[in-house]
């Protein structure tokens, strides 16, 4: 061992993280899929009170067991799937990588494997990588979708403990073909098969959620954010849906009173004003379909989007086009496949800005 | 693999954690060492106040590197020793339980070895079995100290990456003596000693903390939580402080954002109150002082304390002892080595119901 005696393979690595650069440097930030509209002043107010109880009693541990919490993502799910979820399928954590984390602990780990499939969020080999679990990708076809035979055949070889499959994935904003839920459950056995709806509450007309698959696969679990549709990225709060076997099973690995009275405060007010936060997803949609739209009308690729960010391109200097977006006070983000780039969708402001930089820097790399 | 797919050796396991039960029902809690004494009211508007700030911008995700608040608890630490500490020498996370987490990931892991010495904080192992680090435990000494020629030995013979010392210990109380850190320091060699000083506020005059010794041996780690001192158990936020080196490695394992915005503004708001918050400190070591001293009056064996609970016995049926005082409303902590029991230090008001319940029951079973 040298010092410090950080493990052998952690050595040299960057932690995970897009820059993260002033609003006053650059004032249009389109980099992280951040939802561009902040909660209203009456949201704001009803999350400064509900800590404002909470912090009374600061000096207590908070419930462990988040059942309020629970609760009320249960009850939001409800509304959001043909299938009905209760409390005892619904589980917490600081976000949805801790969420992915306690999963790997779980059911991952030594002498188990972890498989998606890429171009894929690049957190996840990270997540196997600290969990000791080895990481297995496949590859998705040149439309970023899934061919189901040979998805099927990959895992049928390497029998994977957890299969991660975002959905809308990222950074593409492909949506999963609900077959593949299906196929994918029935090839990995006693295994699980996540899918990873941080966007979910994106997603097209006609694009279905996995919940409504829950009833169904008793090894589906599927992932969720607040971050995205509820605004509350600065909040930390991940949660899923599964069979009540697995929430059950996570409490093992859970770090006890992970969840603090506060964030659990804050996650209730925020889900009390769930129908005025969705309302604003229904605008980023509207942007996002424009955003696609104009995007292919001055001729670039661009992939389908269930998402709240557009991947296109392809550039044979993606570098140069990112660094001259950001020459303009345009920050998006130089991530995927090689040649692409992703945008997440802002206000129509900042849309505004990114096209008009965009139209300046390939005319002039023209 | 069966369904569902837990990893073999959690099978059959029970989460972690001490029965959370309601007030109304036990209401004398002095079973987790909780602060007894809320926020004031002045704190509760700060921190209130701090969080619709915080609030307003949400739908961004927070500070990563949590500046502001690592500065303020450097600061506070300085306070409290007489070195100095950069914040560059400190880091956070949801509470010291997660610190640890992240020691361990970074500094255990697979052919790796956590070593401490029992009786110690039962959750230990959990961290050392989460990261897949080998664990080995010394033994204290009959009073719960540590024998240092027995304890460099053991180090020595076993090489561990990562040796833990709480102090003051939990369950027992017991302080570690300064050569004890130096001696440890040596002889891991470019290991860690990670002191857990999560009650170090609570030492009595005289006991010196180990943060005096940072300057001296760079592979010391001293851990902090504000969940005692700063009656924030409910807001979860531990911190260590350490080498920068140590601090920079540890961001390789962290998952990004895993400090909230709201958890980064309640932490620095009570950090504004620690004057008021650290009176009550002085209060609750009177108690613990006084509660040692009744409970040797009344023939107990009471290990000495630098913490806010006590560790005392010995019963031949703790158990019963442990049932009777629940049966009167006192609820206390059956844990730590056979026959003690240990005492969470509360009000004036609670330490008489735990006296009186305590006389009873002692009698009744005389």
């Amino acid at each position: 061992m040298t010092f410090p005696p950080l493990r052998e393979e952690l050595r040299g690595l960057l932690p995970y993280g897009a820059p993260q650069l002033p609003i006053d440097e650059v004032p249009v930030q389109l980099n992280v899929n951040e939802n561009p509209y902040g909660p209203s002043d009456a949201c704001v107010a009803d999350i400064a009170s509900a800590v404002a109880v909470a912090a009374a009693t600061l000096n207590r541990y908070p419930d462990r067991e988040f059942t309020e919490l629970r609760a009320a993502l249960a009850a939001y799910l409800s509304g959001d799937t043909s299938a009905s979820v209760g409390p005892e399928q619904v589980w917490a954590a600081n976000g949805s990588n801790e969420v992915m984390l306690q999963l790997l602990q779980a059911f991952g780990g030594p002498g188990r494997l972890a498989l998606s499939f890429a171009p894929t969020y690049s957190m996840y080999p990270e997540y196997a990588r600290d969990t000791v679990t080895e990481w297995v990708e496949g590859r998705r076809e040149d439309d970023f979708t899934l061919d189901l035979d040979r998805a099927r055949a990959l895992v049928e070889e390497r029998r994977p403990s957890v299969v991660l499959l975002p959905s809308p994935n990222n950074p593409t904003g492909t949506a999963l073909a609900p077959e593949a839920v299906t196929v994918l459950c029935d090839a990995v056995g006693d295994g699980l098969v996540v899918v990873d709806e941080a966007y979910g509450e994106f997603r097209r007309d006609g694009t279905p959620s996995a919940l409504d698959l829950l009833p169904t696969h008793r090894n589906l679990v599927v992932t969720r954010t607040m971050s995205k549709a509820f605004a509350l990225a600065g909040g930390r709060l991940g949660y899923l849906a599964a069979h009540p076997a697995i929430c059950d099973a996570i409490r093992v690995v859970r770090l006890p009173y992970h969840l603090s009275a506060v964030t659990q405060a804050t996650a209730l007010a925020a889900l009390r004003h769930a129908p005025e936060l969705l309302a604003r997803v229904d605008d980023l949609r509207k942007e996002r379909d424009a955003t696609v739209d104009w995007l292919r009308d001055r001729g670039h690729d661009v992939a389908d989007s269930d998402a709240n960010f557009v991947l296109f391109g392809t550039f044979a200097d993606r570098h140069a086009v990112w660094q001259g977006l950001l020459d303009r006070g345009v920050l998006i983000r130089e991530v995927g496949p090689s040649g692409w780039l992703r945008v997440s969708v802002g206000t129509p402001e900042e849309m505004g800005a990114f096209r008009e930089a965009l139209v300046h820097v390939t005319e002039e790399q023209r």
